[in-house]
C-alpha cells in the first residue's frame, strides 16, 4: 500500500471503478483502454488514468488495463479481500432493508448480529440473525471480533450508541442516524445522510428552474 | 438566485449547515459567528464564510449571522419553501422506511404515491399510502403534478422505470438502485450508492491498519 495520503474523493470514486469493472468481468470483456473506460464511465480518461495512478498505475501505455486484474486490485485496495464482521443497531425498516441485502455478504460484509431497544422486536429473526436487546451488543462486539457497526437508529439514541461501541473496541461506524458523530480519530464513520441528499436534489430542481 | 454555477461540493455541504442552524434555532440562539458555527461543525471559520459568499454573504463583521435568518435563507436556496410531490417506486423494506421518515414531510417532501410490481403488495397501505401497481405509474405521475421519484428497486428493473417516470415528466429522481441511471440532462439525479458508501468505509479500516 502508498504511504501517501489518497484524498476521499479519490476513494469515493473507486467503488464505481470497482463496480464498472465488474460488469465489464461479467460480460467477459478482458481487457479495456482508459478512453473506453471513459466512455461507459462518464468520466475524463485523463482522470481515470491520474486516480489509477494513486495506486500505482496498472496499466500499460498503448495496451489498456487488464479488466480481471484491476478488478482483484481495487476490491484489495477497498479492503474487499477480508471479511468484516458487522452488527446492526436498530431493526427498523431501515434495518431490515440493510440486512436482507445479499449484496453486503457476496462482498464480505458478514451480519453477525442485530440489536433493538424495543423488547418486542428481540428475540425476533430476520435473514436467520436473532434480534438481541442493547444490553447484549458490548460484549457480543467483543467475543465476535466485530469490526463495523451499523447505526440504524435515531439521532437521538445515536451519540450514546456511538460512545459505547468506541468504548468496546469497535473500528468503523457506517452512520445512518442524523447526526454528525464525535469520536476518537482512530474511529472510521462513513456517514449516509438521508435528508442532506434528498435537499441536495432539492437545490439542483429549484436551481434549475430559476433558470428556466 | 446567483447567476454563476455553484459546485456541487458546496451544494453538498448546505444541508449541513442547515441541520446546524436549525439545532442553533431550536436552542434559542439568535446570533451566531462564523467562528462559533466553525467550532460546532468542525469545519473551518474561512470555509464557511467562503460557501456563504457563494449565495450573497448573509453576515456582517463583527457582527455574525442572524441564525433564524440564514436558516430561512439557506432553506430556500435548499428549494424548502416549496412542497415536492413525491412517489416511490418499490414497497420493500427501504420503500418503507423511506415513506415512514417523518422528517421528509416535515421540510415539504410529501409522499403522494407507492408503486410496486408485487400484485401481493398492491392495494396495502403503508402510512395509509395505498400501494399500487406499476401500470397505474404514469398516468398518476401526470394526473397529482409529482416532481421527484424515489427509486427503491434493484438495478435490474431501475433503468426501464427511471425511462418510464422521465417520458412522462418526473424531473427529479433519488436513485437508491445500485446503477447510474442515463437520463436526459434536464433530469436531476441524486444517488444514494449505498454498496460505494460501505466499500469507502472499508477503505478507511484496511488503510488506518496498514498504517499502523
Amino acid at each position: 500500500m502508498e504511504e501517501k495520503e489518497i484524498s476521499q474523493t479519490v476513494v469515493g470514486r473507486l467503488p464505481r471503478y470497482f463496480r464498472y469493472l465488474g460488469e465489464l468481468k461479467d460480460e467477459g470483456i478482458e481487457r479495456v483502454s482508459s478512453q473506453e473506460l471513459s466512455d461507459i464511465m462518464q468520466v475524463t480518461a485523463s482522470q481515470i488514468r491520474q486516480d489509477l495512478n494513486n495506486f500505482g498505475g496498472f496499466g500499460q501505455q498503448g495496451y489498456g488495463y487488464n479488466v480481471g486484474f484491476l478488478y482483484d486490485e481495487i476490491g484489495k485496495i477497498l479492503g474487499l479481500h477480508r471479511e468484516h464482521n458487522l452488527i446492526i443497531v436498530g431493526a427498523g425498516h431501515l434495518g431490515q432493508a440493510l440486512v436482507n441485502y445479499t449484496n453486503f455478504e457476496r462482498r464480505g460484509f458478514l451480519f453477525r448480529g442485530i440489536f433493538d431497544k424495543d423488547p418486542q422486536v428481540c428475540g425476533q429473526k430476520i435473514r436467520g440473525i436473532t434480534v438481541r436487546p442493547m444490553n447484549e451488543m458490548e460484549a457480543f462486539v467483543q467475543e465476535n471480533g466485530i469490526d463495523i457497526a451499523v447505526l440504524a437508529i435515531p439521532k437521538t439514541s445515536a451519540v450514546e450508541v456511538a460512545e459505547q461501541l468506541v468504548s468496546c473496541g469497535i473500528k468503523g461506524i457506517w452512520n445512518f442516524a442524523h447526526v454528525d458523530l464525535r469520536v476518537p480519530e482512530r474511529i472510521q464513520v462513513e456517514n449516509v445522510h438521508l435528508s442532506d441528499s434528498l435537499m441536495k436534489l432539492s437545490y439542483n430542481l429549484s436551481s434549475r428552474e430559476d433558470e428556466e
